[in-house]
This record gives structure tokens, C-alpha cells and sequence, in this order.
């Protein structure tokens, strides 16, 4: 990969900052837990895994920042920076499962010096971020071979390198394919509000000589009408025990539309994604994000001054729309509460 | 209403210039048929029966243009003012059939003198006008008898009166259930690329005082799903004999959401919007245009450079997923080869 989404450097989080691509390649270092929680309810990173990444690197920060002489102080502190954490964004659930892993280690190691438990807090964020590229490589050989050769594959939003530590879940399918040297190529949702698939999908693809089309969410359904989509691959923020799957806004669409002309639509997500906890989608929180998404780009106004604006960036897929889940662990499809549990353990 | 989309003053054409909308309310003057012409294929004037008056307007100025001797030099050369304006946008049949009127008329009065027939084209034009505004006030009564008390309506691009001449078909749908006092309020897609429904739909309705609420186009599913949309209505661009409708693209999608969410879907135009020579809408030419109205927004890039796009502007579709087409002569459903034949030769 040509590009580095998240990367712990001398005691600071590395950032590429995805508000202003593809028109600049800026990389943001922070030093501190509170700028690392504003990157991310910004969007300066952003993506299921990669948000994970952030917080789990957010926190090893924060537990640098704490100014402690007890232990029982430093784990208030501690406690105050995985909240602030947690309050940043409510649908992918990635960031929860990273805060709570955090947590546990630095629950486990309660018993040493507190220099030594920021060190482990750090080599923690590290693995969190290591593990990751590993992940998506996995999802991406399980999802490979569900890939046809000549394939034409629809991906909707970002999940790519830039939505992960690398490689991508979605874009991870397509790039082991692409790897694997089947013809393939992809049309790019370009996802609006924010653009993440004419912005980042479209230069990550590019950058990988991947051809690719970008189109409009509302095109979408003219290329699977007209014959000239052969399956959908998209990432998930939070997918409930039966399989129902929160992703990008538009992600339900591209499912109804891929079902009503028999094409298969696949979610490709780490078992990090799994919130085994609730029993389908309805209970997932979806986040309203501002208005001034929907009607200005890039500071430009697009819409009249004082229109009413809704603006929810998730939506929920129901699981019966989904052909196969590919994690790390497999592929599950079918009966997904019993295929998903048994990935999330293997 | 409080803006005036085309009108024909001291022998010129004005339009409001629509790709300036909303932020500049700009009134172009036109007085030769090349730049009628120009601004119809660079969308100052849009929306299928719009573009039928200003072809018929177009005409009557190429009429006054034309320095001839003969008749049969004056027929010449209205026959290539009326090519001019053939192919300025291949898939709103309102353009064919404004020309072919034009033609029909001016053939009609051959035996009258050259000024007096250039007269006749003028008046004829402005008789298009005049009768469309007539038109979609009809379209209104009859489309507002399906719209329920406290409708939620989602409608796609603009089908307004910045469409026609004025009111507008599917827009004349909702002026005509809130005029009748309806508590209506309206879900207005963004409809990129060209962002009509931000631009265009949400100004007029703004300026009507009809509650409107702007969303991407990937969110119409979200709120199909969540069961706060009672019903769609959109325009059309041509509909074949079968009641196959192209309009703007985005509009399948809408459909096919809409049935699979049990929400009936409406298309409001003019009869002069069908096209009963075509048995299906397969054979209705969909119009592609330029990349650059994907990867930029008023001139803003929002995707890498060199990213391929399509764009087609339109898309079909099929009959089966419309639950109604409603015209100035009554409202088709169920048999539309046989209601829609009815309705064209009431």
C-alpha cells in the first residue's frame, strides 16, 4: 500500500487526514487523547475498523497524558478517557469492542507500575492495529473466492485500506482478487453525503491500477438492471446476532436493488464488527450527522438556505438481503445466528 | 407562483437559468434559435414538458431568423432549425413532439405568406405554453385525489414548475393536495449527479411554504424502510406504450424500493410525454452526459483525477412497479397498453 491510514510513531498517532483527499495528502499528528476523539466524531479517520484502531491508540495516549500518584487515580483518569472515547460516534461498534479491550488489559495488569502499564496500554493499540492488516487479509482470501473471474463488483462507501489499518475488508476482497489475477473490476458508489467512495474508494483503486468506475448512488440500480453488475461487496459498522447489518447510508438500497435483479450481495466485515448482544438490527443506534453535510461540499452551498435537512449516515440491511458474511473466520450465510457465533469463537 | 420559467416577451425568449439555481436567480435573454439550442443541451431550461416549450419557442425565433425568397427555401431552413433543436437531448420525447407541432402548423398554413406564417409559429409556441400550464393544473386535480391526508410524499429530481411552464406535473400533484389544505409534507432526493432535487425542488418548495425535507438519494430507502414515507411521485421523460417510464436516473431505484416496501409509486406527465410508437421502454435512448458533472460540484473536484465515470441520465423504469400514471386527461392503472391509448385520444 502506498499510503499508511493510522500508524504509532514516537509516542504520537500518525493520521492521514481523510477530509481532505483525494485533492491532498496531508498526514495530522496528535500527542493527545482529546484531538484523537475530535479526528474521529470528524472523520478525520474513519470506517469500522479504522475507528477502532484510533480509539485503541487514542486511549495509549491518554494513559501517557494522566498525571497520577495512585493507581486508584490513574484508573479514574483511565475511565475518563475511554469515555470520551466512547461519546465520539454510536453506530460501529469496533470502537467499543477496541475501549473495551483496553480496559481489560489495563484491568490485567492493575497489579504493576503504572509506567509499565502505559507501556503495555501502548504495545496493546499497536496489536490492535497489526492485527488488523492480518484480519483483512484473511477476509480477504475467504472473500476471493466468492469472486467469479471477469466479475463487475459494486462496493458502496469506503471500506478499504483507508477504513481499516490496510488492505480493506470490502476493498480486501476485491484486492486479493485482484491479487489472485482474476479480471476483475469495480463500480464505486460515490456515497454521498460525504463522498467516501468518489473521494477514498475511487483513490485507493486507483493507486492500485484496480479498474474502476465511479458512478452515482442513484446509478446504482441502472448497471444491475442493464446486466452489468455481478455482485455487491460492502464493509459493516455493527452487524446484531441474526445477521442484520448496519453499514454506510445507501447500503439497504444496494441490497434491495442487488436481490431484485438475483445478485448476490456480500458483507465483508472482522468479527470485531459482531454485536452478538443484540438480537437484530432495530436496536443498533444510528448517528445523525450534521446538515451541513447533506447541503454544502466542500463549503460550497448546494441547496437553499433554510431547507429542513435529514441526515442519518447508517442504515440497517436486513440479514435476509445478505448472501454470506466474510470474516477472518469464514464465511457464514444461512442461518447466521448459529454461523455467526461460531466465527465470532472458532 | 413567483418565478417564471419561460415565457416569450418582444420576440425573445427569457428563461430563469436553472444551472445558477439556487443561489443566483439570473433571467436569460434569448433571441436566435442556435442559443435556445445551447441552453437546452446545457440545462439552463430542464425537465421534459420545459423542454418542449422552449423547442416550440426556439422554433418560432429560428423562424424569424431565417432570410429567404421562396417558401421552399423558407421550408429548407426551418427543417434545419428544427434538426438543431432534434439534437440537442435525445430521451424527452416532449422535445420530438413540440418540433413535430411546430412543423405540422407551419406546414399547415404553406399557402399563407412567409411573415405571416413566421407569425403563426410565434403564436403556436406560446400556445405550448400555455396550454402546459393548463395541462399540469390538471394533472394536479387528479393526482391530489391519491395523495392521503398527512402524506409523507418522496419525489426524485424535478418534476416542477421550473420543468414545464409552470405548477408542474409531479410537483403539480403535491401544489394541488396542499392547495385542497392536505397537512402534506414532501421528501425531496438530492438527485445527483446534477442535484436537481437540492437545487430546484427544494427552492420551489421553500418558496410554496410546503414542509420539505432534503435527503441524498441513498437515504430514500432508510426512510421507506422506517415507514415514514406514504407514497412517491415523479415525472417522467417518455413512457412508452407499455407505461415503461424513463426519467431522471435514480427513479428505478425509488421504484424498486418503494414496492419493496409496500408504498405505492406515482408518475405524473403530460400526454404528451408518451410515446405509444415504442411497445416497451427498451427502446427508449437513454442520454449519457459529460464525467465532469460526477467528479465536480460547481466546479469543485470531489473525486481523484482520472477516475472513469458513467453517467447516464436516465433510466426505465418498468411498468410493473408503477402503481399509477397520472395525466391531464385521468389516471391509467393496471392495462396500461389499453389506458394509456385511452387517455392519449380521449
Amino acid at each position: 500500500m502506498s499510503f499508511r491510514t493510522i500508524e504509532w510513531r514516537d509516542n504520537s498517532v500518525i493520521m492521514i487526514d481523510q477530509t481532505l483527499l483525494p485533492s491532498e495528502e496531508v498526514y495530522n499528528t496528535y500527542t493527545d487523547f482529546k484531538s484523537v476523539a475530535e479526528a474521529i466524531r470528524g472523520m478525520v479517520i474513519r470506517g469500522a475498523p479504522a475507528i477502532g484502531v484510533a480509539a485503541a491508540m487514542g486511549i495509549a495516549l491518554g494513559a501517557r497524558e494522566i498525571i497520577a500518584d495512585t493507581h486508584e487515580s490513574f484508573f479514574r483518569q483511565l475511565e475518563n478517557v475511554c469515555e470520551t472515547m466512547a461519546r465520539t460516534r454510536p453506530t460501529a461498534v469496533n470502537l467499543f469492542w477496541a475501549i473495551e479491550r483496553m480496559k481489560r488489559v489495563a484491568d490485567a495488569n492493575r497489579a504493576k507500575g503504572l509506567d509499565r502499564i502505559r507501556d503495555i496500554l501502548k504495545k496493546e493499540a499497536i496489536r490492535v492495529e497489526e492485527e488488523d492488516l492480518t484480519i483483512c487479509r484473511n477476509i480477504g482470501k475467504w472473500g476471493a473466492t466468492l469472486i467469479p473471474e471477469g466479475a463487475a463488483i459494486l462496493t458502496h462507501c469506503n471500506a478499504g485500506g483507508l477504513a481499516t489499518a490496510g488492505y480493506g475488508t470490502a476493498l480486501g476482497v476485491i484486492r486479493a482478487a485482484h491479487e489472485m489475477g482474476k479480471k476483475i473490476q469495480v463500480f464505486a458508489d460515490e456515497t454521498r453525503p460525504w463522498l467516501q467512495g468518489a473521494r477514498l474508494t475511487a483513490w485507493e483503486l486507483l493507486k492500485e491500477g484496480i479498474p474502476t468506475t465511479l458512478i452515482s448512488d442513484n446509478m446504482a440500480g441502472f448497471f444491475m438492471n442493464r446486466g452489468e453488475i455481478s455482485c455487491c461487496v460492502v464493509g459493516a459498522d455493527r452487524i446484531a446476532a441474526n445477521g442484520d447489518t448496519a453499514n454506510k447510508i445507501g447500503t439497504y438500497s444496494v441490497a434491495v436493488l442487488a436481490k431484485e435483479n438475483n445478485i448476490p450481495f456480500y458483507v465483508a466485515a472482522p468479527v470485531s464488527t459482531l454485536d452478538l448482544s443484540l438480537s437484530d438490527g432495530s436496536q443498533i443506534p444510528i448517528e445523525e450527522r450534521p446538515a451541513s453535510e447533506v447541503t454544502h461540499i466542500k463549503g460550497v452551498p448546494i441547496a437553499p438556505e433554510g431547507i429542513k435537512v435529514r441526515n442519518p449516515a447508517f442504515d440497517v440491511t436486513p440479514a435476509s438481503y445478505i448472501s454470506a458474511i466474510i470474516t477472518e473466520n469464514g464465511i457464514v450465510s444461512g442461518d447466521y445466528r448459529k454461523g455467526l457465533r461460531k466465527v465470532a469463537a472458532p
